[in-house]
């Protein structure tokens, strides 16, 4: 199906049918080429023992965007294997994930994205991470 | 702080300090030192675009339990790094994961786990992942 | 192309045609559908700064053993991306790598090895990995 | 132990007591506090069955750049974890690893490379990769 045309207004819409990604308060950003951006704003549901961001909330930012990042380029896709470095404890009053391709191709993706907490203005990396998608062959919407 | 005595009763109450692990429904099903299971039950809110298990959630199972698995040995840990396999799309009424130490140390804490949807008695592998998880030093509880 | 007929044959053959693995000495030591164990006797070339093996060639065994593996079920493969868990210090008179398919298919194979240390008939895990395969389509042998 | 202080000289001689590194013609081509480049020539034994560079060897590079980018800053580590991104089939006249750390740790250092294949003064991206650090406690030397 190839690359969307309207990468912001279409990965909107792929958000909002995303049940999980409404649950979170995941918003896009912004969309280009190759590169998204998304935020979540915390909410106490999303905290592990100590109250941080879960680990797995981390993952799921940082999946999401790398999905939508290669979506710009080839439309539907899914995850085939994604992998999250923890780098500091993160706490903030919104997540922002910030992912691009890294290599796009006819069957598979490669991207990657920075995960930062937000404070006011402040940004802190709090996580990295990589995600290799499958391109959705045959697939009419993203 | 090292190995929990009663792990089932333990990370059944570490658990529900974790908001985000009650918010998804995460029950732990059994622990012994090493091995933990969680499950979740399927919600709607759960679902990627397409209706199936949000790879982010099948993610934050795999390391919970992980995490858990972890701490039946050495206490308290925080992930340092966690990778996913999405083997197969992931549907199901529930959804286990079974989490194993491969190897403890002093410091950090290899794991590994699988990731099964379940409908009735059948168990399906849905995903397979591994964290590697930090010792928390000093600290008082799991 | 599909499944090797005669897997530990066939893949001694494409063992020898890799200038890298003769270097490094690697052999095949059983094949089976989905199954694969390499082994590579030490030797002083093979040792990083403290002379314990080099992580890249863990690295390189598992990779290797994983591919093997994959290649019994859905002849060649490329790998996409491979992780590495280095679980204690590796040192031996030989190093078996044992590899398996967690989940074939038609374009991606997903697949887990465990690499010994050995001394005698004594056998340390020393590392553990995972390999995602592509499938060489069109392609003529393994 | 700590930075080192010589950081170019330090991991030369480091990179000359290896004896893998050295049978694989690994040279340290520049060194900053957190950065490292290495670089290999070709060679035939470097090979997979289709003549391009083994993927475990872009592994072995990318691992040795990241390890000694980590030494900059905090002085002798041993990898835990690494994982390797196959983007494009590698070949050239040399490679070169380029490490930078993404954040250092008393006890870990997260870390991340990008693997060139050069011919004449053109470079192609050819694989990606990561290292998680441990810091070995008490060491006299990188």
């Amino acid at each position: 199906m190839g690359a969307l045309h309207e990468p912001l207004a279409q990965l909107r819409a792929v958000n909002e049918t995303s049940a999980f990604n409404r649950w979170c308060g995941f918003e896009v950003l912004s969309a280009a080429p190759g590169q998204v951006e998304i935020v979540m704003p915390w909410r106490h549901e999303a905290g592990q023992y100590a109250g941080l961001l879960h680990a797995g909330l981390a993952g799921a930012l940082i999946e999401t965007a790398c999905g939508f990042a290669a979506a710009t380029l080839v439309g539907p896709v899914l995850a085939a294997h994604y992998a999250v470095n923890c780098l500091r404890p993160a706490t903030g009053e919104r997540f922002i994930a910030r992912a691009r391709v890294v290599k796009p191709g006819r069957s598979q993706v490669f991207t990657a994205c920075e995960l930062y907490a937000c404070i006011g203005a402040d940004e802190t990396l709090v996580a990295t991470g990589e995600t290799l998608l499958s391109v959705v062959a045959g697939a009419s919407g993203p």
